[in-house]
């Protein structure tokens, strides 16, 4: 395939998950009213869809063909995703999200939490319509996503956080909803037991670059999703360049960064990103996202050459070039 | 079966639910830590486990024979029970449920909206590993859920809140999951259309008794689940007590509920009584309560006689009497 025809192949599947969660909304909305409709906005608000993408991928690569024994599980990723979002913008006391106002803004917190929990309901009903392997490997990554959750907490203004701390929540936050939409689709598509676990370390290793590119443009400033830049420095999460230079600097400049964070405010961004740039912390987390997503193309060796395929790399080059 | 055998029946299956709940989380916590153990605290702090109970006597009575088989769901339904109780109490701002400190009050928010999503998680799990149309009956009524809590919301001291408004609310939070359980059990069972039909009554019209008894368990003070009297009232929940009191009373009595109800303080609750009394809205409720479970036995008469039955005619009974 040319990379014209990628793109414009990427762009057709997106439209077409982004057609079936609209089609869904509205078939849940003359069911369930008002909540639907709060809950459905945020689906629809937008984003990158890819948690479909790479389940729909993901399943072709496997040898699936029936394209509507996937799709309910690629809506559930994103749905689940979305009542993430909801729940994880209400402790985050963020105001937007995608640029438009979050669910507590408007219309309160009871209101935000129970939209969430619908979301959750939504998608669970759709992943449960899998055989009981499919089932398991999802409920598995969203305990662990809940899991991660709890640790991220924890380590909020943490200084002492470690690296090996922010790679179990990057796991249990990003990467294990990627790798189990990934192993899912295999197992969907009736793949070998050594092509699910390729496409679970595929997803893995996709879903840690995914993050850590988050990571950096919160830093970096562009524009994540509609979220401020700096947000998660202003929620006080630790994230890899602050780990990394809060572990390499010393003297005065550990201690100024320190007092950054730990008092941050806009202000204060060009001298942050002179301290990480001197302790080359941005360039640390550029080399680990290279890294990690050429140990996810290798993942990929394995499988036949086909469009499939190709999409997916392109799917890691995205990541890495990705600007929102 | 004698009235003792069947109290040592019913003791026997709580105490099975309890131990299949203990060893869960025993498992669970292994795996996923702080998050489980504070989630499973809740689940395990007690609780009559009626919504397991009746998913196993319905289970029964439609012909099941492998006990085995419906564990998953009875589960199912009280981790999803306990996790809409953990967001409940957060929307409510409960410190204290069956006599503990509430996880938002001991932990904070984030971390309640979480280990409710982790419930969540863990019940979706479960009731996932089922075929189709007991996936969708479950999800169905879990999204009801949710959306019967939006209406709530949206009634909180709504003094025009009509008995439709009240019963609409009602069958979604609390009658729906009844409903859910009663009719997924039978569809396990592989019951004729007919019985799951009556089952799904049976559960509507049992669900729906158990929610007027807590309604106006709320008013008379008895200690449900370790909350506070009145605690619905202080929420500004209009049960339906407050709305056949405002629908019949006028004048004055009229002026000093809408006012009482408005500015609620534990000193007004001889008065609020009294004005109930005066509408006899108390009796209403209770003659509601008496033609629902009624008509929830009803719905058992098609049944051949069992154990099973007699056992979910003690329960209707034990609806009726309840205290707590």
């Amino acid at each position: 395939m040319e990379d014209n025809a990628i793109l414009d192949r990427l762009e057709e599947i997106r439209d077409f998950v982004n057609a079936n969660l609209e089609t869904l909304i509205e078939e849940k909305i003359a069911f369930y009213g008002e909540v639907a409709n709060v809950a459905g906005q945020v689906v629809l608000a937008g984003g990158k869809r890819i948690r479909p993408i790479l389940i729909i991928l993901a399943y072709e690569l496997a040898g699936g063909e029936n394209i509507d024994e996937i799709i309910p599980l690629a809506l559930s990723s994103e749905l689940i995703h979305s009542a993430s979002l909801v729940h994880d913008d209400i402790n985050d006391e963020s105001l937007t999200r995608r640029g438009k106002e979050t669910i507590h803004a408007t219309m309160g917190q009871a209101k935000a939490i129970i939209a969430g929990d619908w979301l959750f309901t939504q998608g669970f009903g759709l992943g449960g319509r899998y055989a009981e392997d499919v089932v398991d490997v999802m409920a598995h990554y969203c305990s662990q996503l809940a899991s991660a959750e709890f640790t991220q907490i924890d380590h909020v203004l943490d200084l002492s956080t470690s690296p090996e701390d922010y790679l179990e929540i990057v796991k249990g936050k990003t990467a294990g909803p990627f790798a189990a939409g990934c192993k899912g689709s295999a197992l969907i598509a009736k793949a070998t037991e050594h092509q699910c676990a390729q496409l679970l370390e595929f997803g893995t290793e996709l879903g840690i670059a995914f993050q850590l590119v988050d990571d950096l443009l919160d830093i970096l400033g562009d524009d994540r999703m509609g979220k401020t830049r700096g947000a998660d420095i202003f929620e006080g999460k630790m994230t890899l360049p602050l780990i990394h230079a809060l572990t390499l600097l010393h003297g005065q400049e550990r201690i100024r960064l320190a007092e950054i964070i730990t008092n941050f405010d806009d202000s204060l961004f060009d001298e942050l990103i002179s301290l990480l740039r001197s302790a080359e912390s941005l360039i640390y987390s550029e080399i680990l996202i290279k890294n990690h997503l050429e140990r996810a193309l290798g993942y990929l060796d394995g499988f036949a050459e086909c469009d499939a395929k190709q999409l997916l790399k392109h799917v890691v080059t995205m990541v890495h070039n990705r600007h929102s």
